[in-house]
């Protein structure tokens, strides 16, 4: 079975459970289920595997948000309760409770942040470190910056889930779940809901 | 008495106690004490003003930091003790005890938190709403990064400062101040910081 979860950046392809992530999408012909947030992207991989089937359609989700995305529902779809963090170009937090979605944040991904600071001064326009040590207070500009940005997604997270567990997905998912104990990195998540929507559809 | 801050987008004025914001630098032949962060926007200052004298060249300030802005000495420097935080294009966070200078972070300021979504995707390119409520869970993608952001931003500063006193300045600097029970905004910190530092210099 194929999958694919098209996001803002890349196709992130499913082969009989192994991940593949390729920038472009070289499956032909194929019966691809598929879910997708970039229409360009979509209309690519339809006019290589016309067959496909968006998911989209079909799946069913317990929320009270206005247009949630459909990649969101797919990482949500499968946890009970707690909070799901899918961390790629932008960094989304979704707390579940009694398999109903509650409602949730969308910060910038660490790349985005890291893109944005260069726009305000050229002084800023520094490379982050990932070597980030959250108890070290900044003393130079690429701590203050590194230091600002991942501390301020961690203290985001900090402040919403509380004592919640918290599950990670997505590129940078797992840098991110290291400052959490009470964490986990799944990195299949968007697709283990997309198996349990072709599995109630099969039904 | 003319002082000026340049900032990374605007001269901010003070004449004679009284603040100006402007975009242009409409002052000619007169003798200004200034700092800056923008060698542009200097370059003009001196070419109208050459008689002015930059106030880096004398005022003191202890702290590890290396390189530190100008513009956040001057902030700090009238602080003995407490958090400063200075909230224009970036959002400078500082700690000060003893009238020590312990280090800090630098994030993005709204404004390019905001243009960040931008590039992440089309379907975030929306306006903030400043209309937020940090109890109250998103439940559509407009509340959902406007709270995403403004929330990151206030739990980052809320974790630094835990119960510290936090002074805040800067064009975003009064609507920060508002989501924090301890804090006081002060419009001209870096204007009383350059005043101190010219007392000191006459002294």
């Amino acid at each position: 079975m194929i999958l694919c979860d098209i996001g803002n950046s890349y196709f992130h392809f499913n082969i009989n459970g192994k991940i593949f992530d390729e920038a472009q999408c070289s499956i032909k012909n194929q019966k691809v289920y598929f879910i997708s947030v970039n229409a360009k992207k979509t209309k690519e991989l339809l006019s290589k595997n016309p067959n496909s089937i968006n998911l989209a359609k079909y799946v069913t989700f317990n929320t009270h948000y206005q247009g949630l995305g459909i990649d969101r529902i797919m990482a949500c779809k499968t946890i009970e309760e707690g909070v799901v963090v899918d961390a790629g170009s932008a960094i989304t937090i979704d707390i579940m409770l009694n398999s109903l979605h509650l409602g949730g944040y969308i910060l910038p991904g660490i790349n985005a942040l890291n893109r944005s600071y260069k726009q305000i001064s050229p002084i800023l326009d520094q490379h982050f470190t990932m070597q980030v040590d959250l108890k070290i207070l900044p003393s130079t500009t690429i701590e203050a910056i590194s230091y600002g940005s991942i501390g301020m997604i961690v203290a985001m997270i900090e402040k919403v889930a509380k004592n919640k567990k918290i599950y990670f997905t997505g590129g940078d998912g797992m840098y991110l779940a290291k400052f959490f104990k009470n964490s986990i990195y799944i990195k299949d998540l968007v697709f283990r809901g997309m198996h349990q929507t072709i599995k109630e559809i099969k039904a």
